[in-house]
């Protein structure tokens, strides 16, 4: 398990009518948790893309405890349980300022070859660079409970 | 289950610099097919919520079958497979001009009081509406794969 | 002047917790106009991509008269004044179901070869497609008061 | 003019299929200007809004100059030029990691009661608070081309 931690800020324009944070904005914020997520390792999704490799999600999870609203400063815990394959996939927490969990996201990726638009394994690039990081771990982790 | 199709057209907007729809933006299309399904019955979200009460979502799973594409016209089927109780599920199936399935998304949302901002069953206005259809199609119903 | 009339349906997610359309929501509303403007000619915006120019934005002025609701089926009036050249400016109008004028917007798109990422002018695919129609609208033009 | 500079870092959701910022998604980016201007005075918009006034865009202008890439990391100057009255106008311009302006925006807000849904004078909480650092910069002023 690797874990990264950042914070989002939420904008009026994610709101919706109900004054929650619209359902569909959660995706973005998961993303934002991804990217950095692979800065910490000083790569960047910029970085693997150019490299011939683009990551379309092949599925979500998404579940809803409490609502985020305007203005919150979320924080979002960003992890990998398993070293990626063919696939990777990524779990989000989000809590507001008080500490309370508002949403577990699970957002699987695919590995394509830009080239051939066919899927592939998980580029060198990224395993090299956090395989290290992966084994330092072991042993130590916890699953999430959804 | 209680079936109905909407057509949505792709935005510029929703995609992105994969030149796919962001996996983002598939919430917002089960929106507008919730919100069609029920005007099939002659009812409204906005008059639901002018009844009194709020749908937040509590769970969503998505799956990512093949990518939309900009100025697809995409046909959605959404349905719903119970009649509503604390909780209503929709899924939704998209299909592009070629009736490929591109995506299914289950979303399920809970019943709200504005009010008190405690958890209510369905409202009489919704389930007055819909159980004759629910009825009309006993035992018709295929289960969907998703 | 060449005018053409749309509808769209305001979507849940483009309110904010004023219960308003939030206002970096038109620029959307405006490039659905402008596609439907070109597909009434019977050209696509993905066609012009396809031929090898892009159209990225210059300049955009937004007037918000009155908010725009959630559900509420909005009419759009898509026109275009001049002949395009190095750009093409479109002015889109928007109305409530009650006829009531929501909102202005003036958007002006430039055209730049994708190939060598230069400024170009109008492709002939495009003045071919709608030169006609300027022809037949001549002298009957009234300027739209912004 | 009292001027603070935010950060923005672009979201893989905001680019379209010309790998660009997608033009409707600034509006966005100003929104969090205003919302770190006010914050760097020790004020939120969401206090505003509580202390009973709302503040509905009126009008906006933007000019693109050069587009924003995926992963930017944008540097937003936010400024406001008067003393706000029955409106005020914030312009926000955005430049990229080489320094180079982007675009530029100018919104401009209207103060509504909440309670009665008519327009009003700005509201003594952000008057008595930006006063004073709008005498502090009296006569430093240089306008801002637009």
């Amino acid at each position: 398990m690797v874990e990264h931690t950042t914070q989002i800020r939420v904008r009026y324009a994610e709101t919706d009518q109900m004054a929650y944070v619209y359902y569909g904005v959660y995706p973005q914020y998961y993303e934002v948790g991804r990217a950095e997520w692979l800065r910490r390792f000083g790569l960047t999704y910029r970085q693997l893309e150019e490299s011939g490799v683009i990551m379309p999600v092949a599925e979500v999870n998404m579940k809803y405890l409490r609502p985020a609203k305007y203005d919150d400063l979320l924080t979002q815990k960003t992890r990998v349980m398993e070293i990626p394959d063919k696939r990777v996939t990524f779990i989000s927490e989000i809590f507001n300022e008080e500490g309370k969990r508002l949403n577990v996201g699970r957002v699987t990726l695919a590995f394509v070859d830009a080239g051939t638009m066919r899927p592939c394994s998980a580029p060198k690039l990224l395993l090299d660079t956090i395989l290290p990081y992966f084994e330092d771990n072991e042993g130590k982790d916890t699953p999430v409970d959804q």
